[in-house]
């Protein structure tokens, strides 16, 4: 199936190249199709890397080596393969992983545990070993490309591009970060997976990297839904070359080492976004903000079950300002709430205080705002200073077009 | 709008009367319809009553009262108002419902405590008081009406009116045990809720019919789903009224108590069923048999996982045996799930074993059985003995027209 361009789509960004990061493309043919399905991405000597991980228990085998390679925080390769997602094929998926660690640590003279895979695409179906190798050769002679083309790359269902960029000034030296996601079309049998590559020319060491990695990912990453299924094969991976020739930053006693949490926060905020601009059958981008909850966390999870409510999404899909399933979406989250303390907004407008529906409540600016693309849903729990903010889309026919409508 | 009759619809079972319980319908005209919203039942004195109600933290003042009235076990009349869910109201709210206590109790001559009073329907908007007494008036002057037409009387948005029938040998006596219930169609800004009510004349002491009802809850009610989200409403009574009169049933040491018990379970099983056969837009009925877990919660929890992923539920809309997706359900319930121990099938028919899938599935058989209406998918954990089944429809287009495309 042809899918249509996202309405939500940003343009790809103007991204300078990131010094120690080479960028090659090429046809591994894992489908019968005729486009670049494998991403190989060169990081100079003394990269650090960082990774967030699904948490779901059935993952691939890439999920399991990736998060034993990345405490080692060493990395000279990054290879994606789109098209086949290697997950639930036990130890013969395994095998094709470790197949090509070894063809690129061969020919970079590394340690296999610095190459690190990934895989999105079909499920069940083992990556097929001679595909795989052939592909890895014609990438490691392809000539460089571009960031866009790289993310193109990475994409299986992705409507648009998805990349994101920031700067910031570490030890008097200007750092570049730089990143590129997909996420999260799908075509049956295809699973949605969420792959997410952050790249800078700063000095990190690997500690640092993964603590700032793990605090973006806790309000970027984990604050994003779209159906609430969870993939089997999530990565977030960072990667630091060290090429901007700054003092590695090890701690956030180093200068600048605010700055640079501050800028890799905001490449995964972005890039967290546009995953969420591309959800299937996406029309709106929700916001969901949740104040005066119990503690941040409890605002997350509460902030989810708006996000995820199906009856919700549905009515901003119908641009409904039907607060009463936001009520019920909040009370069911499990998290502490109080009904009589409880208030729900859309756009900055408050339909219900404390409790009860306002007596003045006027309709007529919150269904212009609802009519827009970006929709804001305020909830106040009236418990304490616990916030979050959770970003979602609409439920639209879209969603069932594209998951039940086709068949594999 | 007008919903079509579910295809997934049974016909109203032949309820006898039930000794000591009287049906009465009325127009209290708490919508512009022409139809009967309110249902009375009265209840014989000596009438032993249990409750199961939602865990949503922000339920109705009905809600609040009937729990705090179920634990004293005694009931002689049950009012249920539809149209008007008289959630999210406040104070208003709850002296709506404490005023049709008052009526009521006044008429019979019994505490208020022993009047239970249900809604459903819109939210945020007071239950009118002036309309709940008329119509109050209305219905004890009315005539008897039958089973069918309480059962519709007490649904809002549901296609088909919804009862079941079980008997069982108490004491040497036959006993009856009869159940209607509504849910769970919906027109914005309406939220579905889910009542159900069970009689019998049966006598049953009221600690025992709540413990029996409670356990049957367990594997009935808190086993279905349709789109996980959680009324403010949602109520389960059951009412004994001791006509039939066998010794009353205090403990699993009387003659019976087996027997009513499996009997009490079997109506609640049926009536938790039609529910999700009337599930908004379903065409298929599907069960999801989880084997092989750790305890019987695990399993029931990935069980709900399983039927709450919007990716499984329009995969069996799309009649696609997607095992994939279910692979990917397990593994996000948060539940103990070993991927090389994990085996998928649909309607008896293993696709993949222990992690791999197998080499010489037949999709033929799964894909006839993905034609039909009632669809089964099995997992098997293979990590202990812990089993559960859990109930839930396909995701359809019908969904989203009901939630999204009509507007308040």
């Amino acid at each position: 199936m042809d899918l249509e361009r996202s309405p939500l789509a940003l343009p790809f960004p103007a991204i300078p190249p990131i010094p120690g990061v080479t960028l090659r493309v090429a046809r591994a043919r894992y489908k019968e199709w005729d486009r670049c399905d494998l991403t190989y991405v060169e990081l100079a000597e003394g990269t650090t890397v960082a990774g967030v991980f699904t948490r779901n228990v059935c993952c691939s085998s890439e999920v399991e080596l990736g998060r034993e390679q990345a405490r080692f925080g060493k990395a000279r390769a990054l290879v994606v393969n789109a098209g086949n997602s290697n997950a639930f094929t036990g130890y013969r998926g395994r095998e094709a992983v470790e197949q090509i660690m070894a063809q690129v640590a061969g020919h970079l003279g590394c340690a296999p545990s610095e190459v690190f895979v990934c895989s999105t695409g079909v499920i069940g179906v083992p990556l097929p070993k001679d595909k795989a190798r052939e592909g890895i050769g014609a990438a490691l002679e392809a000539p460089a490309c571009s960031w866009k083309e790289a993310a193109t790359t990475i994409g299986t269902t992705d409507t648009f591009a998805k990349g994101a960029l920031a700067k910031a000034v570490v030890g008097g030296r200007t750092v570049t970060i730089a990143g590129i996601i997909k996420g999260s079309g799908m075509i049956a049998p295809d699973m949605a997976t969420m792959l997410g590559y952050v790249f800078t020319d700063a000095a990190v060491e690997a500690h640092f990297l993964q603590f700032c990695l793990g605090k973006a990912n806790e309000s970027t990453f984990s604050c994003i839904t779209v159906d609430s299924d969870t993939s089997t094969s999530d990565t977030v991976l960072a990667f630091a070359t060290g090429k901007a020739g700054n003092a590695p930053l090890a701690s956030f006693d180093d200068a600048g080492a605010d700055a640079f949490a501050a800028a890799l926060h905001d490449v995964c905020r972005q890039l967290a976004l546009l995953v969420v601009r591309d959800g299937e059958g996406a029309q709106k981008l929700i916001e969901v903000r949740v104040t005066g909850a119990e503690t941040d966390d409890s605002a997350r999870r509460i902030g989810l079950a708006v996000a995820n409510s199906p009856l919700v999404k549905t009515a901003i899909a119908g641009e409904d300002a039907n607060w009463g399933r936001v009520v019920m979406a909040v009370g069911k989250a499990g998290e502490p709430a109080d009904r009589d303390c409880l208030s729900i907004g859309f756009g900055g407008v408050w339909a219900a205080k404390q409790g009860l529906p306002l007596a003045d409540y006027d309709e007529a600016p919150v269904a212009a705002h609802l009519r827009g693309r970006e929709i804001d849903i305020e909830v106040d729990l009236g418990l304490g200073e616990g916030r979050a903010i959770v970003w979602t889309c609409d439920l639209t026919h879209g969603y069932i077009a594209i998951n039940a409508d086709y068949r594999s």
